[in-house]
């Protein structure tokens, strides 16, 4: 099997990364746990002023390095390639892209090692890449090709209005996988 | 038509400035003109004394974002573009990446603009991207998938010797390609 695995909110807690730094920088405004966010995209369910605050920490220095490994991901990956599956992180860049893309790179050397470097994919169109699934939290992979991969979602609270779609969580994968029968 | 085009070597000049920075560097030391090189990996063809050299020159700070663009590259990329045909960027980052994957996002925006960076993807492994063609001056496209895509060669003097592979560069592509029946 060919799976692919999002990054961010799927391997790297991003959410809570956001979290984190927004109260330490502006303890006085409201902030949103993960549990109570419902739209792709946090800036849309924060008060407009504050956007350009929000970019500022999402395209920060340190702030994709920084983020937690969401439980049991990095295990999970291991083990799909332990039973010899082609395993790829599959993430997109941010526009504003300085330090996004070589922190993208650290966190994977930093928290899975040198060989899995050579599996980080960087693409804003998901759709070219071939694999059988992708997981990933986004509600809508949008790209120019008919992708070969069967999209699943990685469970978070803004995508499950998302019907029709298999959906699993670290905890869940295998049998919503029916890994054992890979 | 869905098209994959490597950068180093094909688009952006990565033989000339390293030839340029070495003898920079390194005035009384051989350098190795691009019309003389016959193996796929520079640093083979140098004494092996000059290995972590070159290493360091390939790696250092800015010299992916020096590169001068290979004349008539970007317009042939722009071409394929406006007459509607997907056109991707695909190129596989250097294992020390500290410089080199950012570099290559400069680099993108600054010869072909921000609405290009959305069209690198960077990969190790290019048979995981689907595709019609991929233009590439790799002798040998490695990888864990059956690609989807026709592997062309950009000529370079290090590949003459493969064969039963279609071959161009940017004086030829269209006709090697038979671009206006696309």
């Amino acid at each position: 099997m060919k799976v692919l695995v999002d990054m961010d909110d799927v391997i790297a807690d991003y959410e809570g990364g956001f979290v984190k730094k927004w109260r330490e920088l502006y303890p006085g405004r409201i902030s949103i746990q993960v549990e109570q966010r419902t739209t792709w995209g946090l800036e849309k369910q924060y008060p407009a002023e504050f956007k350009d605050d929000i970019m500022a920490v999402f395209t920060s220095k340190g702030f994709i390095a920084a983020l937690e490994p969401i439980a049991g991901g990095l295990e999970a990956l291991a083990e799909m390639k332990s039973k010899g599956h082609d395993v790829f992180i599959c993430s997109s860049p941010m526009k504003i892209y300085k330090h996004c893309v070589v922190e993208k790179y650290e966190w994977i050397d930093m928290h899975l090692g040198s060989e899995w470097v050579r599996r980080l994919m960087l693409t804003a169109d998901k759709t070219m890449v071939s694999g059988d699934i992708l997981i990933d939290d986004n509600p809508e992979i949008k790209g120019c090709a008919k992708p070969s991969w069967e999209h699943v979602l990685y469970d978070i609270a803004y995508n499950r209005s998302v019907k029709g779609k298999r959906r699993l969580t670290w905890k869940t994968w295998k049998q919503v996988l029916d890994f054992d029968c890979w």
